[in-house]
């Protein structure tokens, strides 16, 4: 019998599910619109259920534990906490509530952590010890490993590097606070971005014809590439901000490296190149050439249920 | 035979070192002149030689080990790594040297990481798994503790705190990088800030009739004991420009605590009064309420010495 793992991450539109053995491959998928289950209670079955048809599936395995990927999840309780993006309100222990359910054994972390932890035993962090995750979405979420452990820190929610205040008093953030670096370094970033330089910049733009309330990040990077100045300009802002906010990470923990995840990413070179100029701008001199920044090494469509995935054998059976 | 081991914390100017039991009594103590050693062998010998003074001063003890507490201290390979302030270049293999002349255990790491061992080990950490120590001298040095573990990172020298970039572009910085916040938060930071408030506010003060090379921290500290009006807004700004470092730094950690130890701390509420006031500024609202910041419980005569030690106690004997 194949012995693996359930990598589960719940978004706020889908709920992804996978087995996965232990050197990465998905064994059977499954998934499930998050939205539909207002009641806690429905989901949990519904997981177990899929879980329970993904094992028909995949024939004669024998599933050794469930790693749980999700937004503002405590890795301590097993927690979903004030998941803004979730239908759930307050405290969900979620993590209780399947293992219950499923009779195997569960273990939750937030999503960047569980992407974080995906590097390190699938990706491209394979044997390293201290390095760092971005995840550039929506949000900014991060993922810091430090002698191969995963930081969790007093509250089991350290590594909120999105969080940190690069430009005091600047652009309103979500969590409250003003001038985060992921309201200038994410997809939603690069947009509000946009929207500020076609209010300095005179140059023509076709993003000038695009409605505020349409603009993407995906949107930027076409126009980008077509040489549109004001998109250019817009990920070389980015890339800025969004070094400052490395080059302050890495004085921290010293990682060997800072992978970049997420739809941002995408955008490859129009994104590294400026970065790797501006990181040498902003980060302690004597780190230059001590770390790397590196896109992941996890194919962004398998990202979610692999961290989860690792997340359960990295925590379960080590 | 009671057990100690041997703390010593090499600085610019004196080396102090002292044998320190498991309670943290200090037993006997010994200092030299570190810049009378151009010779690093010398001072290698000069310090075996104060060792066994202090030895036969305190009696029938037995010394386990040696915990070295030096700038610019590469815990993984023992070294003293290109430190400007002391007379020796390049790298230096003091902990293999003193283990060569002592025939006893050694183990090194910089100041800022012995000053987080001491409060660990001996100070008010005891206890804490997740903590922050930063050291508010000439600079601003920092030992960061995650689930119990020194953090090192890859190279060894993590936990650069100081060379945070929390104004781009702003305040030229010893490590050929701009805006750090030691450059603001520090002894020397603040009297940078009376320099910059000087040309700025009309105000009379006392700190006009001092020629800027004879400014320290103290006279601004005594300035604003007497309610200078520039020496308070000096304060002002240097807990406003701490904040927002001690912000970032506590959204990556996630610490229970962050401890501030060194002369700048003197100046008590001065400082610690407006610092209250502009965390909750700038920390993710998340988060507030959930670490403390509190003054080292660590006794400044003894710190040092007492850091080294506890470094060795931590590393040589759990």
């Amino acid at each position: 019998m194949k012995e693996v793992v359930t990598g589960v991450d719940i978004g706020g539109t889908n709920t992804v599910m996978g087995l996965v053995d232990r050197d990465g491959n998905i064994l059977a998928e499954a998934s499930l619109l998050t939205a539909d289950y207002p009641k806690i209670q429905d989901f949990v079955n519904s997981v177990a259920e899929a879980i329970n048809e993904m094992h028909k599936k995949a024939g004669s395995v024998n599933i050794l534990g469930i790693g749980i990927g999700a937004p503002n999840g405590n890795y301590y309780k097993g927690t979903i906490e004030q998941a803004t993006n979730l239908v759930w309100r307050g405290v969900i222990p979620v993590a209780d509530m399947i293992e219950k359910k499923t009779s195997v054994k569960v273990v939750l972390t937030n999503d960047a952590n569980a992407a974080a932890m995906g590097e390190m035993i699938f990706g491209a962090a394979k044997g390293m010890k201290d390095f760092i995750v971005l995840t550039l979405g929506t949000g900014l979420g991060s993922g810091i490993v430090v002698n191969g452990q995963m930081v969790y820190g007093h509250t089991g929610f350290a590594g909120e590097l999105g969080h940190m205040v690069i430009v005091p008093g600047g652009r309103a953030c979500g969590c409250g606070s003003h001038g985060c670096l992921e309201t200038y370094a994410s997809a939603t970033g690069l947009v509000r971005t946009v929207l500020l330089l076609l209010s300095e910049m005179r140059e023509e733009s076709v993003l000038r014809q695009i409605p505020p309330a349409e603009l993407t990040a995906k949107k930027v990077a076409e126009a980008a590439l077509q040489g549109d100045p004001v998109a250019l300009q817009a990920f070389d802002f980015t890339a800025d901000k969004l070094a400052l906010g490395i080059g302050n990470s890495v004085i921290c923990t010293s990682p060997q490296a800072v992978f970049l995840f997420g739809g941002l990413v995408n955008a490859g070179e129009l994104l590294f190149r400026p970065l790797r100029q501006y990181i040498d701008k902003y980060v302690m001199p004597w780190y230059r050439g001590r770390f790397e920044v590196l896109p992941s090494g996890i194919k962004e469509h398998n990202a979610a249920v692999l961290g989860a995935a690792a997340l359960a054998w990295n925590e379960l059976f080590i």
